[in-house]
């Protein structure tokens, strides 16, 4: 039961020799779900060996072309290779009609289907559900509409304590219940308590990514208590003023909301090219909240599971 | 007096983890010329330490997405950066609506002017010309109109033997045209040949980038006797009729070519994702013409003087 974050790319707007442009990957139990899609995507999925087949949802924050140009050679990527599995896709409306018109001129006969789902950036709602996961939007606060993504667990299932399976010789039939909460009643009558057969649940899973925005407190409530939080972190304090004025956000700024947020790890990434080392951005964040890391392409984050 | 190639990518359409989407670079006397501009040719710029600044013309073959989808980013980049030079870009009449719409939605307020050159690709012809250098088209054999394109250095002026200028006191006025081919008339009348005082001129580099194409002997005259040929070699010769069909080259066709064209050295690439190892088509390749050379990612091709 995997929930594994792969960065792709952890530059801001103009890439540098170390740092490709923005695109991570969540992994949510072998479910591959694209967030952003940077120029050069499909080489660095090929690089950390994620199979283009893994990937059916990609969700896109904006419409700024350092976080879509990599659509562009992904999807004919995956018209070369004769895909045939609908691809979907959560934007803006406005992707649409720049996907098909770029679409019509250079991939006549698409071998697979592109379902748009429009977004609404400026509102907090769930976009995707399956049995595992929902999706939500987080409204930002950058120069065009803009959010984040907020994935989440759904709550798992109880595991029943090995022995009591045998002990009472639970019917098959009533595992899934006694596993979503109910307690067993024997043959005789006899009411054993859920609490007393099952382990505790193992906590619900979440990860928040949030770039391109400002500093902004509104988004608080919404990823409070999230297991890792991204957040852009362009520019370092000394920078506050530009930070501002291009609707981005200083280290300090995405510390500030980790620790609002009461979220357990921090990691920062989007940084300026002008940054050669980052470990004054590390240290400036972690000034505010400890748990923080920094983002570094290729690199894999793993949240595990716990009770 | 450099010409050197720098390869920023070698896969056919589809890159893989090492090899990224077609784009040259080479270097004429320290102008910087960019042939063609598959995704990710910002990043392997980086990453090969060539300075944006450097790149004021840019050469496109042909518009299919994997030789032009890194114009993108590119121009988006050198925007974020204030470029302020004219960029030049030599291709199809159809990319410049392309660009221009794609400009007019994501890039408002361009820093710099693109000057646009339509070439016609079936054609062969000098589309551009400076005091170092041409660069003539030549038209090849592929899906949609293609051209490859010629890089030839001009005559160089002679040198003169150094202990002439001053046994002779030849005026300053005078060496140029020496170095131009004009004998020498000493102050008494005596006629000194060009030959005795001056070295054998360097001879004329030559580079001849040709792909995408099926196998097409018309480009022979053309590139008669060039340095270095690229040729694309997107299959091994088992799977000739498959090239034939999409209108792509074997690598027993590239070094056919090669050797009908009296080249002097062969560079093969444009490699199908399906070859992992390429020591077959580099065989393949030499058994009809030996001096035959693979392309990799970063690797530099210099043609040396030489008289």
């Amino acid at each position: 039961m995997t929930f594994e974050l792969t960065i792709l790319g952890s530059s801001s707007a103009v890439p540098t020799s170390k740092r490709n442009l923005t695109a991570h990957v969540l992994n949510v139990h072998e479910r591959f779900f694209l967030i952003d899609c940077g120029e050069g995507t499909q080489i660095q999925l090929r690089r950390n060996k994620i199979r283009f087949g893994k990937i059916n949802h990609i969700f896109i924050s904006h419409l700024h072309g350092d976080h879509i140009f990599g659509l562009f050679g992904l999807i004919s990527t995956f018209n070369l290779l004769n895909r045939d599995k609908n691809l979907h896709i959560y934007a803006h409306s406005e992707l649409e009609n720049i996907l098909k018109r770029h679409i019509e001129y250079f991939e006549r006969n698409l071998s697979f289907e592109i379902i748009y789902h429009h977004i609404n950036p400026k509102l907090n709602e769930t976009i995707f559900e399956d049995s595992k996961l929902t999706v939500e939007t987080i409204p930002l606060k950058h120069r065009i509409p803009c959010c984040g993504f907020l994935f989440k667990e759904k709550p798992h299932l109880k595991n029943i304590k090995k022995n009591f399976i045998e002990k009472y010789a639970i019917p098959i039939a009533q595992i899934q219940k006694i596993k979503e909460g109910d307690d067993f009643v024997t043959e005789s009558g006899k009411i054993i308590p859920n609490a007393e057969i099952t382990l505790p649940q193992f906590k619900q899973r979440s990860y928040a990514y949030c770039t391109d925005t400002a500093y902004y407190e509104k988004i608080i409530p919404i990823i409070n208590n999230v297991d890792l939080l991204f957040h852009e972190s362009t520019y370092a304090n000394n920078l506050k003023k530009q930070a501002k004025e291009t609707f981005h956000s200083t280290a300090e700024q995405a510390a500030t909301i980790a620790k609002k947020a009461n979220a357990g790890k921090l990691l920062i990434g989007h940084f300026s090219a002008r940054y050669k080392d980052i470990a004054d951005l590390i240290n400036e964040a972690r000034s505010v909240f400890e748990n923080t890391i920094a983002a570094e392409d290729g690199e894999k984050y793993e949240i595990p599971l716990t009770r």
